[in-house]
């Protein structure tokens, strides 16, 4: 799944010939990374004033406001109610125009299919979501997620701009018979939702990505990690996930299924895991492997906040499998947190609640098991942004097209 | 260290706001990446056309006859030897000045000091090494290093230019009583070897990295990974180490201390490891693991260099050694195919005979443990540069310099 991602990555790295642009085509090039730079920090930080622009971009005040005008004028921004400066000037304040411009983001997760409008600025506009029927693959998913969509358009007026449609697919399915299988995005899911949401004739780009790196990097733009460059995002639902950012940059790795931190194999005596192999990080600290410790089904619906909320109240099976799992968390992040040495460590979905309750043990394991140089620094925080973090997530994916060539999607939509 | 590999990566990355650069320098920036481009084309790929250039950059043949003469103005490049183009034209070859222009490289291993003078285009022009004395630190050793690059310094031309110096340190040192310690770069060695290397007023620029970061780097411009761009080298020495690379970057992590993978813990029930934890991959597939295993000393010098050999004779226990060192080699490389999924594992420093004599059992525990998608692709590949690969790799450090700005160097120097 590279390609679709690939809009998040600047090209190059040292040892590839960087492609150089050629001198006619240079003003204009500097011109596009101006604007995507102001759009990028109102989108990001929300309303601004061109005197605080012109101090974090690093440019002068009348291409700020140069800048400004042409964004409001493609109907980006609007600039209004102007401050004073410290130095007694009014000061127009440049603001997202989030009501009018969204990204239409989609997620499918083990269990819900989510759809919502995601106006510029990361503002949710619209949500909703239904419970994904067992057996149904993602590609199955599309008519229905299509079918949320459709409800949310009645509310869009009529001059808004979609910039684009991106979808979370979580790696992890549940067949019919309960049983999890590993999936993830794939180009036939693509052509699915382009068909689904295009105008019949032409499909719309669309862009995918595995949940757990999307909701990294919405936990990195505007989330728990909003100040890290290098994090680990741990997602769990009936499976562990993680999305990796790397100097600000989600590391998808070759084929697209870099963080499948799920299956390394972290107890070779352990119980088989659906994938295969044996004693995977996942048969210790998944959803499953705390109810089973709890004693209680592992098929329960909302069971694991259930074993929480028991283990809070003191029922002596319910705590000792928190810890046994919080225990199991800090031994996989030990490991990660040697290899790829990150600031920060983020727990998302279902393993927040469990970062929280054991926060303690997952810490002392960590301290126990990893080099010092590495474990020292690193902050473990528990995801900020909720279950939205998906579809925030799959919105900057979309954004981050927007903010690549500002006025060419803003006039051309 | 991120700070002295930072010349390696483009900065920026998508949620972060980009420099925008000013208008007023722009055709400069551009004419300096055009010169940057090019002279990195014959740096790798080595002497080429005027006309392959042409091609290869995606500039017209104007431009590249005026960016080769500026770079062979500034002794970089000669330009000479014309071939005949298919359209029958004479087309001058654009030719690195690999004896003139130079990069001093040194690198500090367990055992060993190396210090080497690397020309433009990766030729190493001159070689030296010395034992490294056990209990001595990588600041001790400065002084041998500059007393093997003062050796070297008798038969290099009045006008070459040195481009820069940079060092590879290895993470693990040996201490007097034999034990093996963990360190790595740290600011005070670079301050050392820019007193020791400088005209004693002010000190060169050092760059100083990871060996084994350092080694993939090399591997990855110009050894066995030169086509892919998305690699785990995998480094053993009295310890072993990982450089990664995701999209021809390296991955240095937050403190420079990525690619700790050596201790990851893979047999919770393993021995006691040196750095305080217990059941670390280093534990099971080190030097010493190996050595132990067959019933040797741990300490035998070239103790894995005569383990292979009688495992190639059929000796039993050498024979029962590789294979369980193969086997759990497996065991971690599936771990970090899962994690980073990545084109191509590496296997350098000790670990590439032990890999060539374990193969099949490393590539049996793979695919047993890893998800199909992630390792069916992957390759598996022996290191190509041999012991000068973190020579090479450092020169490649302060070749990267040269390369961001050729003429500003190739003037300055």
């Amino acid at each position: 799944m590279r390609p679709p991602l690939s809009a998040l990555h600047r090209t190059g790295g040292t040892p590839a010939v960087p492609a150089p642009p050629t001198s006619g085509a240079s003003q204009e090039e500097i011109r596009r990374q101006n604007l995507g730079a102001l759009l990028r920090h109102v989108h990001v930080h929300g309303p601004t004033s061109r005197a605080e622009l012109t101090a974090r971009l690093g440019l002068n005040r009348s291409t700020i406001g140069a800048l400004a005008a042409d964004l409001a004028a493609a109907g980006l921004v609007t600039e209004g109610a102007p401050v004073t400066t410290r130095r007694g000037r009014p000061s127009l304040v440049v603001t997202p125009r989030s009501s009018r411009v969204y990204a239409q983001a989609l997620s499918i997760e083990p269990d819900k299919l989510r759809a919502a409008r995601i106006g510029l600025g990361g503002r949710v506009l619209d949500l909703r979501d239904t419970p994904r029927p067992a057996g149904t693959s993602a590609v199955d998913a599309v008519g229905t997620l299509a079918a949320l969509a459709h409800e949310m358009d009645r509310d869009v007026a009529a001059d808004s701009i979609r910039v684009g449609i991106a979808v979370a697919v979580t790696d992890t399915t549940r067949d019919r018979d309960g049983r999890v299988r590993i999936g993830g995005p794939d180009e036939r899911l693509r052509a699915a939702i382009g068909a689904a949401f295009g105008d019949g004739r032409t499909g719309p780009t669309v862009l995918a990505g595995d949940l757990a790196d999307i909701a990294a990097l919405a936990e990195h733009v505007r989330g728990a990690a909003a100040d890290v460059d290098d994090l680990i995002y741990l997602h769990g639902s009936s499976g562990v996930s993680a999305g990796i950012i790397i100097e600000g940059r989600l590391v998808v790795g070759h084929g697209g299924r870099s963080g499948k931190v799920g299956h390394m194999v972290v107890n070779p005596d352990g119980l088989p895991c659906e994938c295969g192999s044996r004693g995977c990080w996942e048969t210790e600290i998944g959803e499953a492997a705390l109810l089973r410790h709890a004693g209680r089904d592992p098929g329960t619906p909302d069971g694991v906040s259930e074993v929480l909320r028991a283990a809070a109240d003191g029922e002596p099976a319910a705590t000792a499998a928190v810890e046994r799992v919080a225990d199991w968390l800090g031994f996989g992040v030990a490991n990660l947190v040697n290899v790829v040495n990150p600031d920060a460590v983020v727990f998302g979905g279902s393993l927040r609640e469990v970062y929280l309750a054991g926060a303690d043990v997952v810490r002392r394991r960590l301290d126990e098991l990893a080099l010092p140089a590495s474990r020292e620094h690193v902050q473990l925080l528990p995801a900020a942004l909720g279950p939205d973090a998906a579809l925030i997530g799959a919105a900057e994916l979309a954004f981050a097209h927007l903010l690549a060539d500002p006025l060419h999607i803003g006039t051309a939509a």
